[in-house]
């Protein structure tokens, strides 16, 4: 991985996502690495041209010198065929290029929603040397949260005239792209799009850098002054002490995370809850216990013999 | 709460809202009273009338004599009066209907998503005495499976021309819905997309029985219709056994959750997570330890305290 070959990242990243023997070693061993790339979460409806807008960042990046990772955790990206999960990337114009790496990740089955692994496999792409890893989510309810936890700086795409403004807007996700882009800019409402978000980005009194974008991933108008504007950004986070700041609070989150996770599978084992829940309703129903006594005894038990 | 009485009712939700002293020796005590209620899940996407069904369901309730509870988790629902997260119920016609108590749940900050609570809330309104206990959730991303984590029975809720039958077919949320309803069926297409519906419905080879129906809210078209369905199915799943499957299934992961959910809380208190999150971070960055392995002692120091 550390090579930068290809295929020794392809297995490291399959290794994470089915949680397999000596992910976690694998994982300690990168992790003095793993924080050299920027990592670029990119969100926003369907149709809203994420995958296009990627595919011109790529080539931006390529003339930089630059070697890209993609983590396409969108079912119904260009990447991934269009197709349901599960599929493998269809390959790109880049795929061809050895500084490119496009990779999709299986999500756990429900529409958005960003895979657990992707935060394992964008610090497997750093620690391979990726300079930026773009990770491509379907923005739908909570996986705009979810990318913000995965990522250093967050582009949110929204399309003119997809009449989701408003909800959009409700949803409080202005709060979390670092830009929004106003993609396929020559639709009509294009403008009137940007002018509401910047309403309600100076009504929420968006203490952050944010700014609005006009694109078009087809003509590539727009793209240049995108791509510059995140190098500013990322160079400014760095100056600042924001980006550190930033990825110590994804740590936390992430330790926290993974703790929980330990513990939670020490619980189901521990207490053979597979085997004995229906046991558990059947008392509940029969009326022999109530739900909250039954759990404090299981806490009880467990608390017995955990050590 | 078991007299019925409306402000012992809503004195009881704010209770379980903020989790507050004796929540749950209040819920053991209701359990046994807690089944009596028919549990209606009603969701989709926002503008698609979910609010009106749900007021031509409360009046079909009434004349049979059921008292109904509604509980409105949808932020932008008109019981909310349109507003965001936290505001009072606007008073409805049925407002002053002592049959009738509606509620605004309040969300934890999400588009979508069931409040925590809302699963209490409808055990303590069936414990009250209310006959039918309404859901009202906006239908966005992974609500829809959260309600289904809620109630007996389903309706999703879709209207013709928003443009996103695809997208709501693709989510998988076909598999969610007891009755899928195609809501303001005198718009174009809508007899179009409850074809489409069944066709999907076909190819997933559904082996339940799910219907589609054309309703207007407005008109009251169709509302009869759908409530003899619901009321027909209700009687079947009794009959079947599966309403009781259901409700186990539900209490089942409800006690899962309610169990880790404590463990948890034993987990962030016991280890002082907050408060030493920050040197833990520390360490990792300065390179002193690695992920997992940090974890791996943290875990150990929890089992050795625990008892």
């Amino acid at each position: 991985v550390r090579k930068g070959e290809t295929i020794a990242v392809a297995q490291a990243i399959s290794l994470v996502e089915k949680n397999g023997e000596g992910k976690e070693e694998l994982l300690d061993m990168l992790f003095p690495y793993s924080s050299e790339a920027l990592l670029l979460g990119i969100t926003g409806p369907p149709g809203s041209g994420k995958s296009s807008i990627v595919d011109r960042l790529i080539a931006l990046e390529r003339t930089r010198g630059h070697r890209v990772g993609v983590l396409a955790v969108d079912p119904s990206s260009p990447f991934t065929g269009g197709a349901l999960l599960g599929d493998r990337v269809r390959m790109q114009r880049h795929a061809g290029d050895p500084g490119v790496f496009i990779r999709s990740m299986a999500t756990r089955g429900y529409l958005g929603g960003v895979s657990p692994a992707t935060s394992d496999a964008a610090k497997i792409c750093a620690a391979a040397g990726y300079d930026t890893v773009i990770i491509e989510t379907i923005g739908v309810g909570q996986s705009e949260v979810e990318v913000v936890e995965l990522a250093d700086i967050i582009l949110l795409v929204l399309v003119p005239g997809a009449g989701d403004e408003v909800q959009i807007m409700k949803a409080g996700i202005m709060e979390i792209g670092d830009y929004l882009v106003v993609n396929k800019c020559d639709r009509e409402g294009a403008e009137r799009l940007k002018t509401e978000i910047e309403y309600v980005l100076r009504l929420g009194n968006a203490e952050r850098d944010a700014g609005v974008l006009l694109t078009s991933a087809k003509t590539g108008e727009g793209i240049d002054e995108l791509h510059e504007r995140i190098s500013d950004r990322v160079k400014s986070m760095k100056e600042s002490g924001n980006l550190d700041a930033r990825r110590a609070a994804r740590l936390k989150m992430e330790l926290r995370k993974i703790l929980h996770q330990k513990l939670h599978e020490m619980l189901e084992s521990h207490l053979e809850i597979d085997d004995r829940i229906d046991a558990w309703i059947d008392m509940l129903v029969q009326g022999k216990s109530v739900p909250y006594r039954l759990i404090q005894s299981k806490i009880e038990e467990f608390k017995e013999g955990v050590r």
